[in-house]
This record gives C-alpha cells, sequence and structure tokens, in this order.
C-alpha cells in the first residue's frame, strides 16, 4: 500500500463535489506543486449500478485534473461514444445514467480492483498515477458512506435523486448513511498530520450533497480543527442562487434561504474565512458578525483563466487571514 | 425460473462450441421450428476477465442465431466498436481478450445477473428472448466447469491457452475442472426427458476442447443415450486438418491421427451416425468397422445455404439411421 509507506507533506488540502468544485481544484492544481495539494472527492455519491462500482466525484476530479473530461458537460470523457449504452439499452437495461465506452474502462477497471481486495483510495492512487496526474486525489473514507434523501417521491440513493429524477423531487431529510463508522482513510490522516500543512479550501461546491457527505466522516472535523490549518470555504451560491446543481433549491426545502451567508453560517466554527462573490458584497457584514473573516471576490469561472485566478485569490487571502 | 415451469418438448438437440459449431446451429436452427430445438453450448470456455463472467460459446451462439455475429470474425457482434479497449489498454488492463463496446453489454448484465444470484440458464434464457431467437440455446451445466490445458509453457485455462497464447503451447493433457460434481441443467435434463426427441447431433466443433467439456458434466452421456434419440456427429476434420480452429494441433500433441475416423473412434459406443466430409470418403468403412454408419456429404460451409443444406441432410440422414 502506498499511501502506507509514502510521508505525506502536503501544503494545500480541497473538499470538491463534482463539476462545480472540480473547477476550482484544477486552478489550484495550476498554481500549486504536484506534491503539495491534495483534493479530497466526495464518496456519497458512489453507487453501484450494471454491478460496477461508480465513484462520479473522483472520476470528475480525475478526468478534469487530467485535461480528459468533456470540456462542455463537465463530467465524463471527451470524445465519448456511446455503444455500450445503446446494447445496454437493448438488452432491457436501464438507461437513466449515461456510461459513455471509455467511461466505462474505470468503472470496471476499479469495480475488478475492489473484488480483489484493494481500497477505493488505493485504486484512485493507481488511476491519478495512469492518467499522470501529481497532485494526491483521495476519498476521505473508504468506508460505505451513502447519501440518502428523503423526499416527497420516497427515500432516494443521491443518484437516483440527482439523475434519475434530476432532482425534482422535493428533500424533506437527508443524511449518510454509514458516516457512524466511516473511518478517515491513511493518506488523508497523514496529511492531516502534515507539518507543511498551510490551508484547507471547500470549494464551491454542494454544501449539503457535496461537502457534509466529506465533513461526516468520523473525526474529520475534529482534525480538520486539530490541524491548525486556515479554514476558508468558496461561495457556491452567487446571487441568490446557485452557479451550478441544486444547491439552492436545496437550501430552500429544507428551510434555509438562498444567499452565501446561509452557507457561511452552515460552515461557523469550521471556518476562518468565506470567498463570497462580488454580487452579494452587501452580505459581507452580515458574515464577519459570525466570527467569519470574508473576501469579496469575482467567483464566476467560466474558463482556465478565471480558475487560476480565484485559486490564487483564495490562497492570498487565506494566508492573510 | 422460467425453465422449471415450462414443459420442454424438443425434437433435437445440438451440441456445439464456437465459430465451427455455431455455423451449422444456424443452419438447423434456419430448417427446424423454434420449439422443436435446443443448442447446448460448451461453458468449458468462460472466464472471468476484467472481472467479468464471459461465455465465449454461449454468446457465439447467442450473436450467430440472432443474425448478430461479425460475419468475417464469426465471434463478436457486427459493426463493433472498441474504445472500451482502448481506454483499457491506456488503464494498463489486458488486451489480449478483446471485448467490442456492444459486446461487453451482454458481459456486464450477465455479470450483473450472476451476482444477483440468477444462473446462467436463466440469464441465457433472458438474452435469447431479449435477441429474438426461438430456439432454446442452453449451458449443459449451471455449475462451475473449466478446461484446463496443461502444456509445454504451463498450465493454462482454456482463454489463456486459446486467445493469449494463440494455441501455440504444446498440450500434454487437459482436463475439465468440476465435471465431478457438475450437474445438468434442468432445461437440458427435460429436454432429455422430452418424448418428442429424435436426433442429437454434435455440430463440427473441436472434440477435445468443445464437445468433450459439455459431455463430462455428470451423467450427460448416460442421459443422451437413454434418451434413446439417434446421435450423429457432424466431422471438424476434413482432408486430415480442422476446418476452423486448433483440433489437429490438439489431436496430433496428443497422440491421435488428425483424421475423420479419429473424431469418429473417440465418439464410439455414444454415437451411431458420423456425416464425413466427400474428401474423406475413403475413411468411411474404417469407420462402419467402428459400428458406426456413415453418410459422405459436402461438409464445408462458407454460407447460408451450406450451412442449411448440411443441416438438411445431416436431419435427413439421422432419421434413415
Amino acid at each position: 500500500m502506498e499511501a502506507a509507506k509514502t510521508e505525506i507533506q502536503v501544503k494545500y488540502i480541497a473538499l470538491s463535489g463534482g463539476v462545480g468544485g472540480a473547477k476550482l481544484a484544477l486552478g489550484l492544481e495550476k498554481i500549486i506543486q504536484s506534491e503539495d495539494l491534495m483534493v479530497i472527492g466526495n464518496v456519497g455519491d458512489d453507487f453501484q449500478h450494471f454491478g460496477l462500482h461508480i465513484s462520479p466525484d473522483l472520476d470528475t476530479l480525475l478526468y478534469t485534473l487530467s485535461g480528459k473530461s468533456n470540456p462542455e458537460q463537465g463530467w465524463g470523457l471527451a470524445n465519448e461514444t456511446w455503444e455500450f449504452m445503446s446494447a445496454m439499452r437493448e438488452l432491457g437495461g436501464d438507461s437513466w445514467f449515461q456510461l459513455g465506452d471509455r467511461d466505462l474502462a474505470t468503472h470496471v477497471e476499479r469495480t475488478r480492483r475492489l473484488q480483489i481486495g484493494q481500497s477505493l483510495s488505493e485504486i484512485t492512487i493507481y488511476f491519478r498515477q495512469n492518467f499522470g496526474i501529481g497532485a494526491a486525489i483521495v476519498p476521505a473514507t473508504d468506508d460505505y458512506l451513502r447519501t440518502i434523501v428523503e423526499t416527497d417521491m420516497g427515500v432516494l440513493s443521491f443518484q437516483e435523486y440527482f439523475v434519475r429524477e434530476r432532482c425534482i423531487p422535493s428533500i424533506q431529510n437527508l443524511y449518510f448513511q454509514g458516516s457512524e463508522s466511516a473511518q478517515i482513510t491513511t493518506e488523508l490522516t497523514k496529511a492531516l498530520e502534515s507539518k507543511e500543512l498551510e490551508t484547507i479550501i471547500f470549494c464551491p461546491s454542494n454544501p449539503l450533497l457535496s461537502i457534509d457527505p466529506i465533513l461526516s466522516v468520523q473525526g474529520l472535523k475534529k482534525a480538520f480543527v486539530d490541524s491548525g490549518a486556515k479554514i476558508v470555504a468558496v461561495t457556491p451560491i452567487v446571487g441568490g442562487t446557485a452557479i451550478k446543481g441544486p444547491a439552492a433549491k436545496n437550501l430552500r426545502e429544507l428551510g434555509y434561504t438562498v444567499s452565501a451567508s446561509t452557507v457561511a453560517k452552515h460552515y461557523q466554527g469550521l471556518i476562518h474565512g468565506f470567498v463570497l462573490d462580488q454580487k452579494d458584497h452587501k452580505e459581507a457584514k452580515k458574515i464577519e458578525k459570525l466570527g467569519i473573516s470574508v473576501l469579496v471576490a469575482d467567483t464566476i469561472m467560466n474558463d482556465l483563466e478565471t480558475k487560476v485566478k480565484l485559486a490564487e485569490k483564495t490562497l492570498r487571502y487565506a494566508n492573510s487571514i
């Protein structure tokens, strides 16, 4: 097990869900030396489909940081083909979750390695090295952890809610199955004990569905605090709506006001700083009253340049707190 | 389980390996009413690859009888693409066994169904119905049965020998792992008890590597004899060589003379008739001395017409014995 052998001395840890968070993770990867960066991917979205183990957020990170991702949709691979899905539909298989022919190799190989007893961490190390990614990409836990959504259409797994039902059901409650016993992976534990660790960044991912499952792993929040690192969150809410995905809808359904300050308050006690979009500059005072420092910045990332700029600003800001 | 519910009244049972045998199976399928035909596929070639359960001979039968097969190579699907393999190679996966993108749906779906407890028989019923095949296609057994080849390059599984090593190693011995406890499937048992059953045909498949694994299933030979059906084998050896595959090389390595009469002798005590190619008409007497009736015919099947013709001749001949 590589993770067990190697001393891990990272300076920066980023937490990310899928597409939105991976944008900032890519910006960070461009400006941080590979060995100094570790990205934690959410595994609450993992699921079994066609008998295969699928890790959508880890894959989005792997594909994004390796430059393999489809730039239009943000998930999946560029130049993908869909013959497998076509044949699977003819075979009567579900077609609500699209697996491209090339993408499928990732799922088949991950499933095979899990079957022979490798951990998700070990497999992710193999994949990122094979994809030529220098930065570490890790699951927060190798244990079972699944985001479960209680909705007006019944209890759904994350992908059933997110992909199959297109986030249409109204969320009444959500929880992270397995979190009460899920342990932090060795790699992440070592990174959090690293004397070099300076900053932990919450990427602009859905706080409820992407960051919270990571934070639900046993002892992780405490390890974050104990690490002494500066903890900074980048807002996923701009102008009262989510840049991407159902975060605004989720917050509303669960009784929150949809605003950047709601997200900041959600992380209160854990984060030292919050990167607020310039559109929401009026919320700065409100957030500062929570004991959280604020940076107002342009947080919209449309291209590589804006990703890198936001990454630079975020790190400089964290350093200044 | 459909197999358990339905009364099975077949008139003809054919035994087949892969490409060569499937040619005659297709000819038989064209002239026999669907409900009257059952084809037994060899499962000694089955193996695990990329964590998937692959049944090459059953798939060749499914693809051939549904008209989905690649007409040039005889195995796999027509109009196949290879993006999965390309991505798998980049991931460092083995590339010696080619799985097409559409073909992969069959393996993924079969593996998923096995994992949830379905039998290979049940899955094969699902596939053939989904593919629109009326005739039954069945494994001889749902139990573990694997052809193992002892060679000058070590002990190999069938696919390692056949595909990865391209039949180059010299065979010293072969056996069928699991045959001592492999039981006949329900569907096949019922077919063998059918009062309608008239004829059992050994398609022109490799006697050692394709037909023998089928015959190694516990009690199958006895059930064949007890059924009272006429049993006829079609020669896979013409003019001292195999039409397809390594049968000639296998026979030679195991100390046999490579000839049609060697194959007839191999089946002695089990078959009543043998379809000999016209090229080998001089061997007829030798085979008749074994107590086996002989039909001399053109056994080369290059197109659908010749497949149908050989099927017609074989059935008419069996009926005449």
